[in-house]
Formats: C-alpha cells, sequence, structure tokens
C-alpha cells in the first residue's frame, strides 16, 4: 500500500500516511518551461495497490490535470489498483442541466478519471449524493458532519439550533441536529413576485438560541453570511458556521470577517491558503476519517 | 455547419469561419468565483455539424478542460457531429516512456477528447506523426511546410541551403528543400565522450550560402539560436528560421533577439501574445489551410 501527494493537499496526505503507518511515495509533479505538467514517480509501484490524494480545489483545471497523468503514469506503471483520494470534488455544482446546452460537468470529470485508470475512488460529501452514480467504479461517500457535530459537542453549547441556509441543506442539517440532539431551523428565502425583493423568512424559534449554520461548500460565503446576519437581527444569541468544503473565493474572507459569525468550522478538504486566514475560521482534519477507508 | 471558437486562438477562428463563409458560433466561456470554467452555447446546435476551434497551448490545463467541457455541452446538445480544429495539440512532446514510470500524456490526451465525445480532429504538423495512431476517430493531419516554404519562395533568396537543428528533423528539412529546390544541412551535434562538451558539428556545405534553419515546435529557442549562431561562425551568409508552432516560452523571444537569425517565421497555430512581439518574428495565418480541410 502506497500513498502519493500531488500538490493540492500535501499536508493531508502526510497526515493520511501517518495516521496508517506508512510515509508518502516519492514522486515529482513540476511543469515544463511550457507550463504542461511532468510527473514522475520515483519508485516502484508494480503490483501495488496505490492511493492518490488530491481534491480538485483551484486551480481546479490544472489540479484535475495533474490527478489524471499521475494516474496514467500509475497504470503504465503497472500497479495493481489505483484509488483516488479527493476529498473535495471539483466542479460538483455542474451536475445537471439547468438550462439548454449546459455542460453536466461533473459527470465528465467521472468519465475523465475512469478513462485515465482509476480503480476508485474515496471522496467527502459530494454536493449532490447523485454524483456516486456518474461513476462505475466503486466509490466510498465519507461524511463529514459526525467530524463537525463532535467539534461543536466538545463546545458544551447550551440551547442551540441547528440552520439550514436554505432548503436544499435541510437533510444536512437533520443529520447534525440528531448528533447534537438540537432542533432545526431553515432560512426560508423567497421571492413573493418576479421583480420583487426576496423576503427572508426563518423557519423554527431562535429566539435567545445559539444558532449553528451548516452547508456542504462555503464559496463566496454570499448565503451564510447574509444567514448569520438574518439570525441575529431575529434574536439568536450567537451564531456559529461550518461547512466541509471551504472553497472561499472572492469576497468570501472579508465577508465572514465582517459578518455576525463568531466561530466557522471547516475541514482541511481544501486546505486553507495563506489569503484564506482568518482568526474566525477553524480547521478540523479529515484525515484519520480517511485513514479508516483506506 | 457551425464554428465555435474558444478562448485559444479567437482571431483565428474568426478567420476560418470568415474563409468558410460563416460567422462565429454564439457562446459564452467564463468562470464561476472560484475559477470553474462556465460554458453557455447560445444558439441551436441540434442535428447540426459543429467545429471548435482550440489549440491546447499554454495555459495547456485550461485550454484543454476547456474543451472537454465544451464537447460534452455540445454533445448533451445533440450535435450531429463534433469536430476539434486543434491547430496545436499541446503534451505531444510526452508522446513514448523515455524513462520508467512516465506517463504517455499524449495519448492519455487523444483519449480524454474521445471520452467527452469528439467525432473528428483537424491538427496541424504532430510533434510525431504517430500521435494519429492515439487516436480511434477520424484525425486530419495537415502539414505546415508548404505555407513555409511558399512564404520563402516568394522572398526569391539566392542561394539557399535548408538546415535541420538536429537529427530528428531531418524529414522535415528534406520536404522543405524539395519546395525551394534546395540542398539540404544538418547540425550533427553529438557528445565524444560522456562529461565531455557537446561538439556541434555541421554536415553541408553551408559556405556564403542562406540558410533557412526548419523545426516544428520552437520552445525556449535555446536549440534554435545555438544552431544559427554556429551557422554564422561557419561562413554561411545569412540565418532565416521558420517553425510550425511558436510556442516560445520563458527566454525565448529574448534569446531569438540576441541571436544572428535574422527573421523567424511562424503560423499562428499559436497565437504570438504581447510579450511574445519581436520585429524579428514573422505570422503567418494557417486559416486558408483549416479552411479547406473543413
Ligand atoms: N463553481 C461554481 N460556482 C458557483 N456556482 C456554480 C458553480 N458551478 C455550478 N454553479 C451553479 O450552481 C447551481 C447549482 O447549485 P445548487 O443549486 O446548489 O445545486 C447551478 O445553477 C450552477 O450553474
Ligand atoms: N512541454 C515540454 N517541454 C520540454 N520538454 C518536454 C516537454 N514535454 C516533453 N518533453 C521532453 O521532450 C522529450 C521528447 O522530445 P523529442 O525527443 O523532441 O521527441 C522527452 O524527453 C520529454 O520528456
Amino acid at each position: 500500500l502506497k500513498v502519493f501527494s500531488l500538490n493540492s493537499n500535501h499536508k493531508l496526505a502526510e497526515d493520511i500516511a501517518d495516521h496508517i503507518g506508512t510515509t508518502l511515495g516519492k514522486c515529482t509533479v513540476s511543469a515544463f518551461s511550457d507550463g504542461e505538467i511532468k510527473i514522475s514517480i520515483d519508485e516502484s509501484v508494480r503490483g501495488g495497490d496505490v492511493y492518490v490524494v488530491q481534491s480538485t480545489s483551484s486551480p481546479v483545471n490544472q489540479h484535475m490535470m495533474e490527478l489524471l497523468i499521475m494516474i496514467d503514469a500509475l497504470k503504465r506503471a503497472s500497479a495493481r489498483s489505483i484509488n483516488i483520494v479527493m476529498p473535495y470534488y471539483g466542479y460538483a455544482r455542474q451536475d445537471r442541466k439547468a438550462r439548454s446546452r449546459e455542460p453536466i460537468t461533473s459527470k465528465l470529470m467521472a468519465d475523465l478519471l475512469e478513462t485515465a485508470g482509476a480503480d476508485r475512488v474515496i471522496t467527502l460529501d459530494l454536493h449532490a449524493p447523485q454524483i456516486q452514480g456518474f461513476f462505475n467504479v466503486p466509490i466510498d461517500h465519507l461524511q463529514g458532519v459526525p467530524l463537525l457535530a463532535n467539534y461543536f459537542e466538545k463546545k458544551d453549547l447550551e440551547d442551540i439550533i441547528v440552520v439550514s441556509p436554505d432548503h436544499g441543506g435541510v437533510t444536512r442539517a437533520r443529520k447534525m441536529a440528531d448528533y447534537l440532539k438540537a432542533p432545526i431551523g431553515i432560512i426560508d428565502k423567497r421571492r413573493p413576485r418576479p421583480n420583487v425583493a426576496e423576503v427572508m423568512n426563518i423557519v423554527g424559534n431562535i429566539e435567545g438560541k445559539t444558532a449553528i449554520l451548516i452547508d456542504d461548500i462555503i464559496d463566496t460565503a454570499g448565503t451564510i453570511t447574509l444567514a448569520a446576519n438574518a439570525l441575529v437581527e431575529n434574536g439568536a444569541k450567537e451564531v456559529y458556521a461550518c461547512c466541509t468544503h471551504p472553497v472561499l473565493s472572492g469576497p468570501a474572507i472579508q465577508r465572514i470577517n465582517d459578518s455576525k459569525i463568531r466561530e466557522l468550522v471547516v475541514t482541511n478538504s481544501i486546505p486553507l491558503s495563506e489569503d484564506k486566514q482568518s482568526d474566525k475560521v477553524t480547521e478540523l482534519s479529515v484525515a484519520p476519517l480517511i485513514g479508516e477507508a483506506i
């Protein structure tokens, strides 16, 4: 069993290797002068079961190509099985045709991985669980909720309510609430008539409570910060937020810092680059979770 | 018949459309906040034969993903045939395992294009003609030599010799020489013993002649500028150079400007970005050549 790291999550890959009692396989991922990816695997993988750790986080196209080329090299080097550990699955939100003539990029990514030679995929909190069906190879779908719930449990917060920032996330909020033995609430946004401003209605009694907002992905953080502020304005005592995948693009960190969110808890499925550090953000490691799945 | 352009060669795509008497199909290729590619095709392609113009030049991974996602969108929009016009085929130099455990990325690219749904590929001067065999769909392999030779013919240069900058390019030089009714020469580099400097030996009589160096790709321009300088030092009157694909990465333009090359003639298979402009470089359009092939 060998674990290799590409460029997206080096620290996590080391922690996973550590967790299962091994060290990272030797490989060099660099670039030619013209920007083409150059990969060399510096130890034999013949007949071995190989795990490659790579999230297709930003820069997504670069990370995806690194992964595909690595799979090709491993296949040609006669690895017995090629297992992809992809904590964050990029392009997951492009999972259906919402309008005419749109691509379904997350299905395309599944096909590309299989074409390159992936034998199995381990991933975490897919934006839609249906993406599992885009693969013909086995896919292990891990859950981040227990890890996040566990963190909040240890904080011993009182009078909790778990809140979903939109209709799509209610099942996730319910799962979290089960762990914390708490009720749930929903931010119920709707547009009464076309061209009229959205109304933000809060379903559930939040008065004086400690609200925990949960989502799978926080990208530009617009939804979550608006939700947090609405909760406080409507009587919540404090607001925490959590998510599995901290994409945090564009204005996200600024919005979080400026918001009423007291603490944002995330996992290291996507590492927090230097420009994404904030005192408000706490990072939990999914290395033990993934280590168990390997 | 519809021609669409992605982001690598917009001007060339327009010229191709022009050449075949049509205008470019409407599509928008942009990016979400997190860098994921967003494509929308803004007119019907149902039942149509569609041509997509895209070189996988730098940034190669971005350009490749744009192309794959576009193919996916066209396929799902019920195009009858999806034809890829890829004047420059990126990753072509990764076409074999030169060392253990290397990927064969140019075969991977062929597989990815077919998986996405490409029905036919039109390309120009592949680094190795064997890459045609990496595809199971029809591939049209166009030649840049006639275009380049024609340009030099019109210049009415006297006493020409066509020179290959290395052993691998002799067949190409021979083809050019046939067009120009000229003899050929070869820059014959070899290392007499390990750890001894390379010796640059010139095969063919260049004394007082106008030498035309020809290669398929000029990347960092090390080979071609050393060759040009050696030719002048050894008695050539003037040195021209030409290639199909002006990759021109890193120090290339500086080297060309500093070299004894009088003029470098290239095609627009890769557009010359602003930082690659030089008075020495002449660009010829492959639009008519590709227009004929469509
Ligand atoms: N990278 C992305 N960033 C923001 N929005 C996206 C991205 N990819 C897809 N989408 C859009 O997000 C919507 C799907 O999100 P959801 O409704 O949460 O499943 C679709 O309208 C997509 O066009
Ligand atoms: N993008 C690239 N830039 C420079 N060299 C490359 C690139 N891709 C592959 N190569 C190397 O170029 C050699 C093949 O070139 P050639 O011998 O001209 O066919 C191999 O040793 C490759 O490792």
